[in-house]
């Protein structure tokens, strides 16, 4: 048989949603905390989020709530999965730092601090590293609240702690794997979103294959050359928080972050884009966050550059795509 | 102004007819030598390849020709576009040793001596090393022949030969990269069709993005496990003939080898498939290759393996995938 944990997951989108589902059906007592009063009536009545993931029957394991201190009371796991913009604000919110391990499942950088979410979390709460955990990995939550086969990696620098989350996660459609790579993994889900953006943005421009599959390529080099400044692992950068993310999030059409390059090709502007989407786009604010910090620390980021001057200069894709292209030819190999 | 080439290309393919329209389209006097007599007749009257590049009108400096010698005397570049099960035999009609640069445009292994294009061109034309080059990259033929952005690689040992092809190459729309690493980009051209079989399987299974994603890069890490026995350097598996080969290859709808992994998932046999197709898709060869020199030299390969088995042993292609999902869970990263 298998253990059993009493886990809690704060956030109740898609991606907390379809997590706390995967918990409830590995048989886990398992809080989902969700702020919107509304919602909460739907997901007790119906036990279905029809706002985020609609159409998928919620596993009958978990508890729905929105008192946050009463979800977070002796819990062996707590999951976040809120929007790094939220995320502090929530943290603030929690009076009492809970006892048991804390898991991150965001994809993002916070803006001023250039912190990633488990670093807010630690900083927030005053839990060891020890008592830390991200899951990243190619995980379009719809997929895995359809039981579709999926593989993820769970970081932490402890290695009991990995094992205890690999052990909560694991179902046999969902495979976790571990690292101890923390901020690698980290860096990955969140770079991914810009090079997705782009990835949009060529796609509306209707460059073809060809040119998505060399942006992805020179994507994956921007990451790996910014990540390695930060002591990320090369083996994260090859595994699936890394490359395997990037490939679903840039090719794959249930990623909001490609759908909003997609629009802005089209000429939609960003407030316009941002105002009509029920989801975070996180790679908006992470464009931002890992430019501004490429610019302190001297690291050449072409992509990056350009997503950032369509979103915040206001520059046509048309011609960010030219600034890409006239780049000079050089030996292939940047930087690793 | 631009120096002016005297190339052939031997081969009347896709991607042969392709990479001779974008040469003649360069301003070389280029040959584009075809075998099959009905297409040479075509090719002459309407300036178009009806069976491999229908509705591309090609290049006025492209000579057409059948006549082996004639095509290959006095050419600074001999460019062969010919299948890998193809190109020994066609070489072999070679009397006269070309004086020029030879460069291989084929993606895949001789199977019986496991050799690359350019060693089998090497050891059947007697062309020094220094002399030849491999061109390899995410190019969909279609899209180099309608001018959209496309980036390669050529690599070769001798960096006069690889900066010469890049000069001919080189256009607005084909950004063409140098490497030294020859063994490096051959192995991931003949490698990443394997693993788009295997893409296609998962996708005619349903399986969805993030299953085909992780597929993928699991792949990958079959690709610098196997390719780092034989020398082939880091940056290229994480290029554009290494990774983002792969992601056009694994994730394009005009991918010929996703297409048999889509119709062996399907049900259909392989003779079937392969008797239907105009094409010749090189997975289905190099993966024979790949998985017995596997054998020989002791690397895991479980996808490799999978592929072979549903091709070459008539497995299930359900059964093959829930091999690979039953491998025990362990620490994420492969030997690198």
């Amino acid at each position: 048989m298998r253990k059993t944990y009493r886990i809690t997951v704060v956030g109740g989108g898609s991606w907390g949603t379809a997590i706390a589902n995967l918990l409830g059906n590995n048989g886990h007592d398992t809080i989902l905390w969700v702020r919107n009063r509304e919602l909460l009536t739907v997901l007790k009545e119906k036990r279905e989020n029809p706002i985020y993931l609609k159409g998928v029957k919620l596993s009958r394991n978990i508890l729905f709530s929105n008192n946050l201190e009463e979800s977070l009371k002796n819990r062996d796991i707590v999951a976040f999965a809120i929007p790094v913009s939220f995320l502090r604000g929530v943290l603030k919110e929690i009076k009492q730092k809970p006892n048991g391990m804390a898991v991150s499942l965001s994809k993002g950088i916070e803006i001023d601090s250039f912190m990633t979410p488990t670093e807010v979390i630690k900083e927030s709460l005053g839990i060891h590293e020890d008592g830390l955990a991200a899951l990243s990995g190619p995980n379009f939550a719809r997929e895995v609240a359809q039981s579709l086969p999926t593989a993820t990696v769970v970081a932490s620098k402890n290695k009991e702690t990995a094992m205890a989350v690999q052990d909560a996660f694991s179902s046999p459609t969902f495979r976790v794997y571990t690292t101890s790579d923390v901020k690698g993994v980290e860096l990955c889900g969140a770079m991914k979103n810009i090079i997705a953006i782009a990835s949009g943005i060529s796609d509306g421009l209707s460059l073809g294959l060809n040119a998505r599959a060399s942006l992805i390529t020179r994507g994956l080099a921007e990451i790996v050359r910014f990540g390695s400044r930060f002591g990320a692992k090369r083996e994260t950068f090859m595994g699936l928080a890394g490359v395997g993310d990037l490939i679903l999030t840039c090719t794959g059409n249930l990623s909001r972050n490609r759908s909003v390059g997609l629009r802005l090709a089209n000429g939609e502007t960003i407030e316009a884009i941002l105002s009509s989407s029920k989801m975070v786009p996180e790679g908006v604010s992470t464009v931002k966050a890992v430019y501004m910090y490429s610019k302190e620390i001297s690291v050449e980021l072409p992509i990056t550059q350009e997503v950032y001057r369509i979103i915040y200069e206001g520059k046509n894709p048309k011609e960010a795509v030219k600034s890409l292209m006239n780049r000079p030819l050089k030996e292939e190999y940047y930087l690793l």
